[in-house]
């Protein structure tokens, strides 16, 4: 079940990114590497930085196909994607709790401080995303708008305190992702976004 | 043979990166590490990935040596670069063919699935100049124009192909390597490029 | 008393970087990435390529919360900042010296070349900013006005000169860190830069 979920992220984190390098006009190969990058981007800098290696994805070609597989689906229906953007948030939405949920776990497994598992599960979540932008040459969508990463850090937070009632894993696992992802449609449906902080 | 091939394509590797920065009027500092990143990236994120640290540069310091006299040679014939574009052109893409041949082998050496490995090869050819372009503050070139990384792809499943047929390691290597060189040569002389996905 | 100087760097760097944040108008969550980023984003990447896993950060929750205060205060005082420019110029410039020294003992500790241990020491004071710069879609400001790792790279020459003296490694380190602060002080106030290399 969970597997499957982390599935769907991937396939949505990829085609979210094959949107944004067709939008900006890149060749095929230019509109692989960004789905490539924006769906295991995160993942990668979390191992890298806690010296899982090989990374995730170079230990299970799976998340190769999967990405090959959203950047063809984001190709054909390019045209339509407009009248499907709600499905494609809400998938985008399910990668956002599972992959911060991975990324805590990663970190609970390495004994690392609550604090930098909670960064873990962030990085793991949102930094995909942050590639994408730095290679498509724009300032990171999640730096300027959207509360995103916030709410990372809020399920992070919950998972936690969670945990420190000895709560069973699987309730943890379950109530924190559907923490995330429900503030998240909330957020996409109110608007919700966190004001700039200018200095003068 | 092999090594001597490796070095020429590290010091075109860095000219190359040297004359981007200079067009950028990048100070020297600048100019050498945007040098330096272009020679190297690749290579150093692939060994990052996979966990081979320190990665390959800092285990021998001839790359350094090597980058530096890149970096000073473009500096002495910055002016006359332009009438040496074709002999330029033809070491990098001398570079190419053996960078590639080299991350594909570092993938076998980690017991990496094909699939991984010609991913390893096409990174530790092209992600030099992706760096590049990003410290530069351009979009990838290899995303836009050139016909790059698809080249190496290609050699790359060549290179599998001709291995499970046993064909000899030295004949597998030269094969490959050859036809690398050989179709990126032909995509500069006849300009070809792949056609930019548009999604609207 | 090192590990104070260590502590005062980070923070200045923190700052730093939320101050340039703000300046892009980002978001809260933007300007403490940022932050963060700048303050340990030239460690980590020496870690990183290393070896050196989980990256130090991550092994000592103190740099977390000092970059959280870096971050209040950069907040509080946003408005006053331009009045304290030159306090947080000399903090600057400490991080720089100290961070220098923490990257070439790295080296030391895992036997790389002098060179190498340079080139790290260099990456640890100056790659923060280079990650800052990155990711507000700048060119890296190092890279065109600044004599800021030229000066990490003087010092280091100098660190291992008086090494193979055999001086003590207490003068060795006092000494190196003094000269890297000194001169830069000395350059910020004469504005010495470097003249960009052009091409044609």
């Amino acid at each position: 079940m969970f597997h499957l979920l982390d599935i769907i992220g991937t396939m949505a984190f990829a085609m979210s990114g094959a949107l944004t390098a067709m939008s900006k006009k890149l060749d095929p190969f230019g509109v692989f590497i960004i789905a490539f990058v924006t769906a295991v981007g995160g993942g990668t800098l979390r191992d890298v930085m806690i010296g899982r290696t090989p990374v995730g994805w170079m230990q299970d070609p799976t998340y190769v196909y999967v990405i090959v597989w959203g950047f063809i689906l984001a190709i054909i229906f390019r045209k339509k994607l407009d009248r499907l953007r709600t499905s494609l948030a809400l998938f985008d939405t399910i990668g956002l709790g599972v992959f911060t949920l991975i990324g805590i776990q990663k970190g609970i497994d390495y004994h690392l401080h609550p604090v930098i598992c909670i960064a873990l599960g962030t990085m793991t979540a949102c930094f995909g995303g942050v590639t994408r932008d730095i290679l498509c040459v724009e300032i990171p969508v999640i730096f300027r708008r959207e509360v995103y990463a916030t709410i990372c850090i809020i399920g992070g937070i919950l998972f936690f305190a969670l945990r420190k009632m000895n709560v069973e894993n699987d309730v943890l696992y379950l109530a924190t992702s559907s923490i995330i992802i429900v503030i998240r449609l909330l957020a996409v449906k109110y608007k919700w976004h966190l004001a700039p902080l200018e200095h003068k």
